[in-house]
């Protein structure tokens, strides 16, 4: 089975990756209850409870949903576990891909992101492999994007792109 | 709702943690179709395609599920991602956390692992943070420790403590 697959890896002629691939930089998991979440994970990882902020409207920061402008919000937390940033995701209602997992599976890991360098060429190269948008987003309307995509069935979970603006 | 968790948060009464527990070292996929996932996941971490690998018989590595040994084993891979490893699992029959994922959950994130510097220790952690054990076992008869935890109703996913054995 190893020596079928290394004839057949591709992984020598495969174009040049943008070096955001290089580093998982978040767990996200989807939860119905991220205060009790929230205080779970504080004390699995021995940090801080940490806040619990709301996602501004989805109109007010370009969230797509499946090609359609959405009005999704969420509670959202982060805390720090080395490089890796856990995220817990409340949805709060609208349209979205958090909903849409938690309907289908329950709570549960959701994805994994990587900070790219440039989205529009990373978005090409995540299409290049298959993997079509399904929501996009602001972080805030001031600042960075964020761009999910439909790669549950060949990856075990959904794959977002980071891109932070410029610095002024 | 940010406040009132503030004024509960036991972070600064909280007794220290194993240092393991600063860092999230691996994310870990139960699949169906390892060959596929493999192929899948170096693409996208633009990484050569890993060797696959057959876990030893349970009952050679001491697998312990719900409390009996098991003779469950597993193909395994791993990928590199920065600090975090991606480890794919497709389970092979035998009582084992994994399959009872699949079964329950379907192909999706099965695990976080922490390196813990005292297993013993981060086990009594775990246990006084209401985890207990469901699932243990040795990488290999000749080294290393891993242990899994009941930690998805309240994580969303489970817990797993690594430990390898001291340098000869």
């Amino acid at each position: 089975m190893g020596a079928a697959l290394a004839m057949t890896a591709g992984a020598q002629t495969a174009p040049p990756r943008d070096p955001g691939f290089k580093a998982i930089v978040q767990v996200a998991l989807v939860t119905r209850n991220i205060e009790a979440s929230a205080q779970h994970w504080s004390a699995l990882l021995g940090v801080e409870v940490p806040k619990i902020m709301t996602s501004r409207p989805g109109n007010e920061v370009h969230v797509i949903y499946q090609g359609k402008p959405s009005n999704a919000r969420a509670k959202l937390a982060f805390l720090s576990a080395g490089q890796v940033q856990v995220e817990l995701i409340q949805p709060l209602g609208g349209g979205s891909a958090w909903q849409q997992f938690l309907d289908e599976h329950g709570e549960g890991v959701h994805h994994i992101a990587f900070n790219v360098q440039n989205l529009a060429q990373a978005e090409s190269e995540m299409k290049a492999l298959g993997y079509d948008a399904i929501h996009s987003g602001r972080w805030d309307s001031d600042n960075g994007d964020y761009v999910y995509f439909d790669s549950t069935k060949a990856l075990g979970l959904v794959v977002e792109l980071l891109h932070g603006d410029p610095k002024k």
